[in-house]
């Protein structure tokens, strides 16, 4: 049996470099099992443990209202913003109240894997377009909204993920960042931008998310604790215009529910209102930053010349682009064998891998020592798979 | 302010009769932020805080299937069973993955209030079924059936609260639990069972679950922590074929954030652990049959004669059906005026009330003084409101 805390697949003798898990130093479990304790102390357990307000606890949006106003530099009220089950609630949410007004999603190729199944469970199409370095590349996003336009199959909702992009690795810049704005803005698509890794920046500061940007019209912005904190609390929430936020309060799941996770939503009140959780991404940056760069290394050190791969600011995430002769699922299957795990490319892509000669490689959970030898491992694979080409 | 775990509308000078909140006295805090401190402590914390499996806490679906066995006198085994984000979570899996085949979906007149918005944020069509003392009324779901296969239109699940109804307190006999069966698989109609209120039984024991009388085929059985231990951990399950419990880890919302509620999850496992939750049902069953008791005695002391109420065996909830001049909703704003909160009936009919004249008293939040005094006071002004007729 292996020990049930390691991502799935994971053995103590395997490297993981799959999953999205958060490394296991970084859940402070210790400070959060004080803040439950406090969190089910009376007076505030009996609120903790009865149905609470649609809109999540009040003091944790004031709270959150309170950092995304002083980190964006913007305005955000506590009516902009909502508790959610995580990101996957949030994601979950917004497809059901607003992406069937066309039945069309666009996401990014690559995107998240598993929010495109979430889609697909909606009876969502999934249209996509392509990112670079820069993001999402313009000529071809405009071209395709001319296209669907034209078609009467525009999508409803863009899901973006700009900063520290899973799988790609790579920021939207500020340009591609208004480009998007101005071509969504004048086909009526609603952004929905998923940025949870933005907290997790290692060298300079991201540019301001498409919310920002945007003055909060047009575009649903969505964080989590998952990556900052613990992914086992299922909590997250959406920054959006108040008019969205009452439609989500108003939803079914949540006057049948309440407001998500009411317990979970009062200990890490407890938490952040210490000042806990802001310290304890100053020191995520660092360990992240660590392994971000122990695997450039690696990679840099190792992997033969035709392979390429993005350098991440932040995140959880590097992209790799293998030699033509090597593919990605196969790469995988080989690595797993010499004790590496790795995500094959084409789950990535909604319309299918033009090419499958893609991996992930998530830099969040090993330990560096782990990645500089699991890099080595995988370089290794790479290199027999080119020869045997 | 209100105290905030009061329920919504509710301060201490009314009596809440509304919501199908638990009694703060059933609430118990102590237990569980004991219960709390081992899950956030090593090693449980970090299984506790990761990603947790798609089917939940292992521990804990042995636990229920071990329950549900025990309970209900069948075999229940850990494939059959899933952890899921409340029943709210349960049904909204369902109802995506399973109802959008014929996208009709039956329910009982009257029935769940909050549940029918989940339906309609899904987009599905809603037809209903009236209930009376015995639960489902068999020749008019036949008929409805008949005329919808010719249609058509047959639903592809039926949801049903065969036990204790919210918000009828009636339960289906054994008798037409069978009918219903045969006709739901004579059309190929999937019985969904909202059971969150089979444990709190006052007199005895309720009929065999529609899962235990169906063999486990046809029928997926819904189950919560919310009203047999406390709403805020948003915490249910599912009993169901394991073809059926594939398909939901299989679905997006899973695989994107891992099994529901993980943390809250290895609390409520050391909770049950402990043998402490089916002592505290022990409990809830003479608190809740106590106010049961004072609600009833209350209501053959003050009503006029031309009021006519249902007489529940346990959950949460009685019906009322009010004399031919008393609309539902006037009276519960005159009441409310009086002190005495109560939730009007038509909101409970999917297609519409065919008469107003309900209204749904819960008896499980206010103490029993409050519940005869708050009875006392609602005779009051529904004689006013006969007499002013």
């Amino acid at each position: 049996m292996e020990p049930s805390f390691l991502p799935q697949g994971a053995t103590s003798d395997t490297v993981a470099l799959a999953m999205g898990n958060p490394a296991v130093e970084a859940l402070p479990w210790d400070s959060l099992q004080q803040a439950g304790a406090r969190a089910l102390a009376l007076p505030r357990a009996h609120q903790a443990l009865q149905y609470g307000d649609e809109q999540g606890v009040p003091e944790l949006i004031t709270y959150l209202a309170d950092k995304v106003s002083r980190t964006e530099g913007i305005l955000v009220a506590p009516q902009n913003v909502m508790i959610t089950a995580g990101s996957t609630g949030a994601v979950d949410m917004i497809a059901r109240l607003y992406a069937h007004r066309t039945g069309v999603v666009l996401v990014e190729a690559p995107t998240y894997r598993d929010v495109l199944q979430v889609f697909r469970d909606q009876h969502l199409r999934l249209v996509s377009v392509a990112i670079d370095d820069d993001g999402p590349m313009i000529e071809p996003l405009r071209a395709l909204l001319e296209r669907l336009h034209r078609e009467q199959a525009l999508p409803s909702v863009f899901y973006t993920i700009p900063t520290f992009h899973n799988p790609g690795g790579i920021t939207a810049s500020l340009e591609r960042r208004q480009a998007v704005i101005d071509l969504c803005q004048q086909y009526g698509v609603l952004i929905v931008e998923d940025d949870v890794y933005r907290d997790i920046s290692f060298d300079k500061k991201p540019p301001p998310s498409y919310y920002a940007l945007a003055g909060g019209v047009g575009v649903v912005s969505v964080g989590s604790f998952s990556k900052t904190l613990a992914p086992g609390l299922r909590l997250g929430w959406i920054v959006a215009a108040e008019g969205v936020i009452q439609t989500c309060i108003n939803s079914g799941s949540l006057q049948m529910g309440g407001g998500a996770n009411p317990l979970v939503a009062s200990l890490v009140t407890e938490y952040c209102q210490q000042g806990l959780w802001e310290a304890h991404i100053d020191g995520l940056r660092e360990l992240y930053g660590e392994r971000r760069d122990a695997m450039l290394v690696a990679l840099a050190a190792h992997m033969p010349p035709d392979v390429t791969w993005t350098k991440p600011n932040g995140g959880y995430f590097v992209w790799l682009t293998l030699p033509q002769a090597v593919d990605g699922g196969w790469l995988a299957a080989r690595a797993k064998a010499a004790g590496v795990l790795i995500a094959p490319g084409h789950s990535f892509f909604a319309e299918g891998d033009p090419h499958t000669r893609h991996i992930r490689l998530s830099f969040s959970y090993a330990q560096p020592e782990a990645i500089t030898q699991g890099i080595a491992a995988l370089a290794g694979v790479v290199r027999d798979l080119t020869e045997g080409a």
